[in-house]
């Protein structure tokens, strides 16, 4: 089945600016991509980037260059026969996270992502078509519905995490198995915990 | 093996507060224990309720009154033996995510919460003991690294949800299976996006 991991090359994580300059949030929502794709690759998956902008030679991975928006992108490749799409931030997965997704069965697979978002997704009939906008997960549960699919979530912590607020990166910090982590900390970004809650400071 | 649900039964939720008035949620607090209670129910287990105060009639459960804090509460129960502790507000757990905690090998079995918490546990071996304060995912990694035991950590988004903030109320509105969910719409409380973000807003 092909892979395809959207990514946008050029306005990335700007809800990191609390910890991170904007030279390393480019920088950073490449170590995720990267990440991303190597925990694909670990599974036997041959991924291709779908960027906004040419990378450069920084990534393992067939890159397209293509500045569709998210929608029409992936409903393009939807068009073309069985695909998955797995978002470029997922900070914390793992090739077991991964398996359990390219494993369920359904004519639909979707990963729910925190607040309502789809973090990846399996598609298995050409009736389905994606809309990323608001809560997507209770629209893409909608459109399979109405076009008779049957549609499994799979239920993971590890998919279910994107990284797009400071918080989120304590669970990098915690979780991740990849290059993020230590990313992270050689930058002196450390789990901090404040009113009993855990964020991040940096030294 | 013993199944054990802390219940805090005097100072609930405070930080649903933008969201719910006192008495409030101090029911909505009740209506998520009795939503965990019926899971576990569901899956053959007999749950047993530790509360800081008595509840009256109406949990479906054995109730332990007791008042110490959650630590010596729980480090008394395991010196008695193999003991699963799972919080009493876990919005979206379902049958299958407690059966995979259950079903996990390993001494310990950890489920982790958002932000580094523990959102259950199973301890099969005496030489473990609960630091709930701060990380504590990080600290029951340690504790039982030190102790020589073998840790497992249970992947599931349901298992990692608890509900202490607006937020996670979008997570019970979108994926809870018990009583939670339609007890919020009841009251007005639903999914709203703002700034592509899903919140709850009350009508």
């Amino acid at each position: 089945m092909r892979v395809a991991v959207p990514f946008d090359a050029e306005a990335p994580k700007t809800r990191l600016s609390p910890v991170l300059e904007e030279a390393e949030r480019a920088a950073f929502a490449r170590v995720l991509l990267r990440d991303v794709l190597a925990t694909l690759r670990a599974t036997g998956r041959e991924p291709t980037v779908y960027a906004t902008a040419a990378l450069g030679d920084d990534v393992d991975a067939a890159v397209e260059v293509d500045d569709s928006a998210l929608d029409p992108l992936v409903n393009g490749l939807l068009a073309e026969g069985p695909l998955a799409v797995v978002m470029a931030d997922l900070g914390v997965v793992t090739p077991g996270a991964v398996e359990r997704l390219f494993e369920a069965e359904g004519d639909v697979v979707l990963a729910p992502g925190r607040g309502g978002g789809t973090n990846a997704l399996l598609v298995r009939d050409d009736a389905f078509r994606v809309d990323f906008h608001g809560v997507s997960l209770r629209d893409h549960r909608e459109i399979a519905g109405e076009a008779g699919l049957d549609v499994t979530e799979v239920d993971s912590m590890r998919l279910s995490t994107d990284v797009d607020e400071p918080a989120d990166l304590v669970e990098v910090l915690l979780h991740g198995e990849g290059r993020a982590p230590e990313w992270l900390r050689e930058r002196g970004i450390r789990v901090a915990v404040e009113d009993g809650r855990a964020s991040v400071a940096r030294e």
